[in-house]
C-alpha cells in the first residue's frame, strides 16, 4: 500500500503485500544494532508507524497502553537511525537494523532492554 | 512457578515473577545465534514451552495455528542448543541465545527467517 492510499503524505512507498499485521493491526519489530550486533529491544509497529519509520529513517512505534505513536529517542536523544529492514518468512515479524545514538535503547539507562538473565 | 506447581515434572525451576505472558498465555522469543550474532527467528512460547526449553536446553515453542508444542529441529535435525536466556525491561519478551545446528533455522532452507529485505 502506498502512502497515498493509506491517507498519509503522498509518496511511492509500497509495503510487501504478504506483510501480516495481527488482529490489532500490529507487527512486532526486533531492533538490532548494526555495529555491536546486539538485540536492543522489541516494540510494536502498525502500518503507519512502519511508514513513518521508512520515511524518517528513525524508529516509530505504536504504544498499545498509551494508544499513541512514539518516535524512539524524541525526548531522550537516544534516537535509532534505521539502516535496513527485513521481514520474516511468515511475514509477521520485522527486523530493523539501526545505529543507536546516545546512551542506549532502554528507558532504564541500560544499553539494551535485555539486561536481565533468566538462564 | 516451579515445575511441581505447574503440574509438570518435579524440579526446582522458578521463573521470574515479573515475566509477563499475554492474554493468550504467550510471550514472543527472539532466537539469536551466539556465534554468528544473527537474529534467526521469532516464535512464541507459553510457560510450559519455556520450562521445556530450560529443561532440555533446546528450543520449544507453542504453535497457535496448530495448537501444539514443537521442539525446533526435532524432525529436520536443525536443533537449537540453548546457551543463555534474557528477558526485557518490561518482562514481556524473551531473548534466547542459541547455537543453531544443521543448515539453519528457517523452514525455507535459509539460515535465518529474516532473508527478505524491505528497506
Amino acid at each position: 500500500m502506498s502512502l497515498t492510499e493509506s491517507g498519509s503524505e503522498p509518496g511511492t512507498l509500497v509495503l510487501p503485500a504478504d506483510l501480516k499485521f495481527n488482529a490489532d493491526g500490529l507487527i512486532p519489530a526486533v531492533i538490532y544494532e548494526a555495529d555491536t550486533k546486539e538485540v536492543l529491544m522489541v516494540a510494536w509497529m502498525d502500518k503507519t508507524a512502519l511508514e513513518k519509520t521508512i520515511e524518517t529513517k528513525t524508529t516509530w512505534f505504536y504504544s498499545r497502553s498509551r494508544q499513541k505513536y512514539w518516535n524512539k529517542g524524541e525526548t531522550s536523544g537516544n534516537t535509532q537511525h534505521v539502516r535496513e529492514i527485513y521481514y520474516d518468512c511468515d511475514g509477521d515479524v520485522l527486523l530493523v537494523i539501526v545505529n543507536q545514538a546516545g546512551s542506549g535503547a532502554c528507558h532504564t539507562g541500560e544499553r539494551t532492554c535485555f539486561f536481565r538473565r533468566l538462564l
